[in-house]
């Protein structure tokens, strides 16, 4: 059976700008302590940004002490390769040993080189080690990377297929978990966004095709049309599979993420939709999307002329 | 290529007790004509039942006039097998006689003998004639109900396997296509609910299959946790299949039921996701939703407690 990685206040993050009230952070702790879930990724850590990032962005020593005191789970953090270097580790992750279980590094798969570098110096303080690279559906683009993963075998203990699009088809998650495989004995993760509301079906072949790890949110809660539904992966886990699942617990905090869900109505929708269809970035969309001050069709006219490759939109 | 039947009217109708505005209907039908589907089903055609029903429950003479002359598309209604008898043909289908180019008949398995006495009734009048079939994942539970499918053939011109509770997998579509295909020749149809989020790929898959024609609304607007949505088959096939989609027409339509969306925000949910892994009646559901009385932990329970058939709940 994979095991389950909850990132709901990471991937979360991305709407509420990593800033989430401590009894709704308290309620989900406790909740998931009844649930088959392994792992809860909290939030990231990182050297200061520009600008305001609330807390879960830099998950501070008190913050994690006191998760660590509240969860019966494995606690993960995640780095964003972009902005992290090797020289960086010892004081962002020296205090936290003992705190968290494994970091994650999210990763360009144009920058695996320098990636194996800093994670080599994660795994020496004694860290579990999750690699999750993007943008999987363009990946045979990235010329060598696929034969360089050989090297990720010894350092990551997850490697991720991650659809940044949303676009990927139970197809192509078959298709890229071979490949993978050709290349590395590491152990495969799976993290799925939901634009065409694939995010179900994608798992659940990566799990028929003996995939190690999966990646869910509360409500689907992440960046742009949103991730794999936590409640709908367990609750088909549950009938398909036997999974024990608490539903009692599961309602609980299914219900508690429901006033953020009202406030910033992540999910799915038709811009989302054309770009997961088309591996365009959804980044811009969700910009557009949530401002809400571009309507449907000047957003889609936006990414027509972006899959046309038209500069001037 | 599998022909498209967007019924969003119809299934939408359960949210709104099938009132529409004739300003939103008028945008439907204009945005309607410059996509690539097929038929519209536009509403019920019934005798009086008890309490009110909407207009699109009746879908009067002058209303239909109306949109024969606002669509280019192919016109369905649908009828109740469960109110409906031979005898009310003349009166419910004699004055429609030209502008309706389907009529859809909504059969529950148990009732397929009297249905076929209904439709021949049907046919007679010169109308393509749809069997909407519901319950297709207890379909085996129906004695002889695959047997008696041959009876089928000559008069129904689509046999839909309807997911009722929105709990099918795309291999569940494809052992049932087959199971169908072994008993009539009539040409099939899917229709897919998205308790599961599986609306597409299930439909997909059926596609795939050679089915004939899909079901689909915008935004899923249905009964329940809603329907495969007409935006999502419509960008996944622009994508894979190259069907050419005039996306601002798409993303108009889409808006115009907005409004709607926001006040009933169909769509799917804990309760929805546990009573479609469960072959769990969505009509309970749907009103215990709805009421938005009750927590998602009661309406657990209630589930919990029907699907150990437990009597008091």
């Amino acid at each position: 059976m994979a095991k389950i990685l909850d990132c709901t206040l990471r991937d979360g993050g991305y709407y509420t700008n990593w800033d989430f009230d401590k009894s709704l952070v308290n309620q989900y702790l406790e909740s998931t302590n009844n649930l088959p879930i392994d792992y809860l990724e909290v939030g990231y850590r990182s050297i200061p940004m520009k600008g305001y990032l609330g807390k879960y962005f830099y998950c501070p020593i008190y913050e994690l002490e006191d998760i660590r005191k509240r969860s019966l789970k494995k606690i993960v953090i995640i780095l964003n390769e972009k902005d992290i270097r090797v020289e960086h580790i010892k004081d962002l992750l020296g205090p936290i040993v003992g705190l968290v279980d494994m970091v994650r590094i999210a990763i360009d798969p144009e920058y695996l080189g320098r990636a194996l570098v800093l994670a080599e110096g994660v795994k020496k303080l004694g860290f579990e080690v999750g690699f999750n690279v993007m943008y999987m559906s363009k990946w045979k683009q990235y010329g060598d990377f696929i034969k360089e993963l050989k090297n990720v075998d010894g350092i990551a203990d997850y490697f991720y297929m991650v659809d940044s699009y949303g676009g990927v088809y139970p197809e192509d998650v078959i298709e890229t978990m071979n490949l993978v495989r050709e290349n590395t004995k590491c152990k495969l993760g799976f993290h799925g966004h939901n634009n065409l509301e694939l995010a179900l079906i994608n798992s659940l072949t990566a799990i028929s095709q003996g995939i190690d790890i999966i990646d869910a949110t509360i409500w689907g809660m992440g960046r742009g049309a949103g991730n794999l539904k936590t409640e709908l992966l367990l609750t088909a886990l549950n009938s398909k599979e036997g999974l024990d699942v608490d539903f009692n617990a599961l309602g609980t905090v299914v219900n508690s993420f429901d006033t953020l869900l009202k406030k910033y109505e992540w999910g799915t929708n038709l811009p989302y939709m054309i770009s997961g269809s088309n591996s365009l970035p959804q980044k811009d969309v969700m910009d557009w999307v949530t401002t809400r001050f571009y309507s449907f069709n000047s957003i889609i006219q936006a990414l027509q002329n972006q899959k046309a490759k038209v500069e001037d939109n």
